[in-house]
């Protein structure tokens, strides 16, 4: 399994824009052949921040997700709500094996 | 779902040994009813930096997680591993709902 942790930080005023923005990315990922998990996070101290847990069959399937029509339609939309520069950074999963 | 994301740095010399009692925890835990996921991840740029993905049904059985043998099993034998402390960061998860 290879995992993407995505940190996101959102200005506070497109918090909801994002969640649904999200909602509809996660729905087409999780469709996605290769795709193992897309798990959308609200940290619970702080309402901006967000993690996209995303992980995938192998590093192939998670660079095939980013030609996507539903991760490029996201990252388009989600462009101007970000208060910081999205952050992601790459796991082998060693278990579940 | 609730999920801690848990960042570990291990001293270098026991990185395997830490794998493997991680394992042992790892096929504990998802065996707990509450637990969604328990996903052990070595970070792909740094093999003495990991991530546990820990996802609950709820608070409470994360909770309950924390008291379980194989927990407190697994929390004694790394203690003398770590490089620097354990941070955990905790999400409420919005998708999958």
């Amino acid at each position: 399994m290879y995992v993407t942790i995505v940190e996101v930080h959102v200005k506070k005023e497109y918090v909801s824009n994002f969640i649904e923005a999200t909602r509809i990315n996660h729905l087409a990922s999780v469709k996605e052949k290769g795709n193992r998990r897309f798990d959308v996070l609200q940290m619970t101290d702080e309402a901006t921040r967000f993690v996209l847990y995303e992980a995938f069959a192998s590093a192939e399937a998670a660079a095939a997700h980013k030609k996507t029509e539903h991760y490029l339609q996201w990252r388009a939309t989600v462009s101007d709500w970000m208060a910081t520069l999205r952050k992601g950074t790459t796991y082998n999963g060693l278990f579940p094996e």
